[in-house]
């Protein structure tokens, strides 16, 4: 291993020496993410160029030394955190939206801009960014690629993968490569396909053309109660067999309405079992009759009240409570952990059923807020950390759930990542041959197990330094997001 | 190498006696696909299994005996011609369609399984398969998967690559694994993104998941009559600046309607400069008031008639001129090369303008029908392959237009793939770095070089076999597609 002295001076060859950080007080901030995971690095470097970055990984390699790459640090699975410590590549200097093209219907932006800022760009040619995490106003373009982030309104349009035609990256072994271009049709090996959702395994992304989509003509909201989960599960299947595809489809359970309701009084019913959040975007001709047919829907399968945004206001207030109801459920216990799993829709009852019975068997209140539409699940499980034995319940209730996603013929992400904490769970999806192919794969990208190592495949060496390996368990806080 | 005893004995051991073939007149329909490329294999094999998939890769791996998987044959890139010989691994007896399941939507089907089928099986349930080649009564599933096959329908609703969820593979190192699964969200390296469009070089599939999507409520079709090239493209641009996707945009240039009216009466101004064929679908409402708006968009920029199709029948008609559009083409000339690019659309008018150029200057008609709303461009140069020179001179006008499209920030191939036709243009989009990358990756799945050589990276030992190594040039016939 170098000495201190000589990894600082050789990022500060690579970044410039006032973009280089060592101090314990100006690391404290680089040592976690989203997640509980926490390891400090030795230094972070903050390159404002392509070239920088690809001098500082290179640098790193020479060295021997561990590298991470970092976004905003919102990830949800600790995938920005520097697992066996050595370089936070940070992408934060990088912020410029480099073009907005309205005939050719992309943006081109560097990897730090934050994911709400390109819409805000694209808003005066009526174009928008689609994928949406509840995170938007702080995640970054470039973690979105990284983690293949989804959003409430990606179940219409697709998530991340559907919406970046093309990259500029700095492979793991600090090469620049284009991956993809600025037009849709690709031929060949797909690599911006395969980068996309690496979780920072591959490389670096330094440049990003980004899909813009026509705004909406016209939006409608919908918000349908219902007394029990398993009826709002049941709508979710016959809405989309009816043919109906929302541009969203949000489920809340009970515990989580009366948590909104408390924090932002959006004027969710609390006595309600489940509501659906239901938004319909088009032609106002065709979404007053896709409307109709959904608030019938919902009648059919019991559903107690069916209201209609009738304003802006009321719409931005329905989502309010959507988009914060995990902070807002920071009032019922001291910490949750978020559990990310996706199953066919087909099975999105049987699913909710053996969630509501490990909640019972453990004791444990789990809470229910998710993207119902493509049948990806964000059980919160509640607790407090203080009590001795419960983050390793939790932790075992959290793993039984997703058990029963892979066992529905489901995975165990949706949007949020392996990262560190479900890594020992690929097993339970993958043999032992296709985890071998993974690990060729990152290989072919030039990781040889130190470019952001302990994420997202089981294994390596030195990965158990961390404080929760296998947790996403967190503190409660204003500032969270799913 | 084997004698040929030890390796028909090995196929046979791996497949069955009945099902290796390798008397030559049972393999003269295996030297050639959708090109005039040909190279006659040693044998073939038809597994009905994909354990005797397996079985057959593993055996031409021990014997050291190179591989080219088939579909249908249908191809337009050489893709599954034997380029060095060997074995040719077909999935001709793999056509069961396990599985079609109405509430997850999706399909699972064997790789032989003709492309329509999928549809026709899928249709009770008032579902449909998007991506719609123009071959989509003969081409494979399992051969779209390799080429990310498209279609006039994929405007709207995307290629194969989005319409897959997952597949069980064969790899080149004979191992069997999946990619993806049966939900749409993927987390980690999107294997199933890279396999698909690797063009046979990365393994054979031998069972595929495909979404299925519900049948339109309605749809209308309009055909623009405008006196140039250029005005139709312009009116391409201009219907998807106004913020409408149709569901197909396709163009036809004079040679190219005139060809089709000549041979299937579909009731085509032949006057025109240009057609442009627009579709449109969705619930009625919207898309009678998106039709007034096309129709509008097309008049403004000096359409001399517009029509809507008025019956099922007519609708119908209109797509047969297009679909068969290049067979008709038969009546022109004695042979035809078919150029495959994509351009972003706000440099249509200006490659189309190289295009005719080209023409002017070789003396070479080039006929043009094409999916002019994604940029995917199909010139086809017409010409006779028995006057001498003239091949060469046909190839270098083909040449001429794929630099231009390339320059004009465009790629290599629209959806008929590089294959061996167009591997050699390959530098023109990657450097040397991205080259490499994509030979490691091919590693990655265990592809030493004998695994469908010699086809979409340059380069290879003892590649210079083929009739026409460079060439798509084909004779013209009745079961030609594009």
């Amino acid at each position: 291993m170098p000495t201190r002295r000589d990894l600082i001076a050789a990022l500060e060859g690579a970044a410039g020496r006032e973009y280089v950080l060592w101090r314990p007080e100006d690391l404290a901030v680089y040592e976690f993410d989203g997640t509980i995971e926490k390891s400090m690095p030795h230094a972070v470097v903050l390159p404002a160029t392509t070239e920088e970055v690809a001098a500082a990984v290179r640098a790193c390699n020479r060295l021997g030394v561990p590298i991470t790459p970092r976004g905003a640090g919102t990830g949800l699975s600790g995938g920005s955190v520097p697992a066996k410590r050595g370089v936070v590549i940070g992408t934060g200097r990088m912020r410029r939206i480099l073009e907005i093209d309205p005939v050719d219907r992309v943006a081109v932006v560097e990897p730090g801009v934050a994911n709400l800022d390109v819409s805000k760009a694209a808003a005066p040619f009526g174009l928008f960014y689609a994928p949406d995490p509840s995170s938007q106003q702080a995640c970054s373009i470039g973690g979105n690629v990284a983690e293949n982030a989804g959003g409430p309104h990606c179940l219409a349009l697709g998530v991340t993968q559907n919406h970046v035609l093309g990259m500029e990256v700095v492979t793991a072994a600090g090469e620049v490569v284009w991956l993809g271009g600025r037009v849709a049709d690709s031929f060949g090996y797909d690599l911006r396909g395969v980068f996309i959702g690496s979780e920072g395994t591959l490389g670096i992304v330094t440049k990003v053309v980004l899909r813009l989509l026509p705004v909406p003509a016209s939006v409608v909201t919908l918000l349908a109660a219902f007394d029990t989960v398993e009826q709002a599960s049941e709508t979710v299947s016959s809405i989309i067999g009816a043919g109906i595809i929302p541009a969203a489809m949000e489920m809340m359970d009970r515990l989580c309405l009366q948590a909104a309701e408390a924090g932002f009084q959006c004027g969710y019913p609390p006595d309600a079992g489940a509501v659906l959040l239901v938004e319909l975007d088009g032609l106002p001709e065709a979404i007053e009759s896709e409307a109709a047919r959904v608030r019938a829907e919902c009648l059919e399968r019991g559903a107690v009240d069916v209201r209609l945004a009738s304003s802006d206001r009321e719409r931005a207030l329905l989502w309010k409570g959507r988009k914060n109801a995990i902070p807002a459920l920071g009032r019922l216990a001291p910490n949750y952990y978020i559990v990310d799993g996706v199953v066919p829709r087909s099975k999105l009852v049987d699913v909710m059923q053996v969630v509501g019975d490990v909640s019972e068997r453990t004791g444990i209140p789990i809470a229910n807020v998710f993207h119902a539409g493509d049948g990806n699940l964000h059980p919160l499980v509640l607790f407090d950390e203080r009590v001795p034995g419960m983050t390793e319940r939790v932790l075992d209730a959290a793993a039984q759930i997703m058990k029963a996603c892979v066992d529905a013929g489901g995975t165990l992400s949706g949007e949020h990542g392996i990262g560190a904490e479900k890594r020992q769970f690929m097993p339970w999806l993958y043999g032992e041959t296709d985890l071998e192919n993974m690990e060729r794969l990152r290989g072919a990208f030039g990781n040889t197990g130190q470019f952001n190592p302990c994420k997202l495949l089981p294994g390596g060496t030195g990965c158990g330094e961390m404080a929760h390996q296998a947790a996403a368990v967190r503190a409660a806080g204003p500032d969270a997001y799913v």
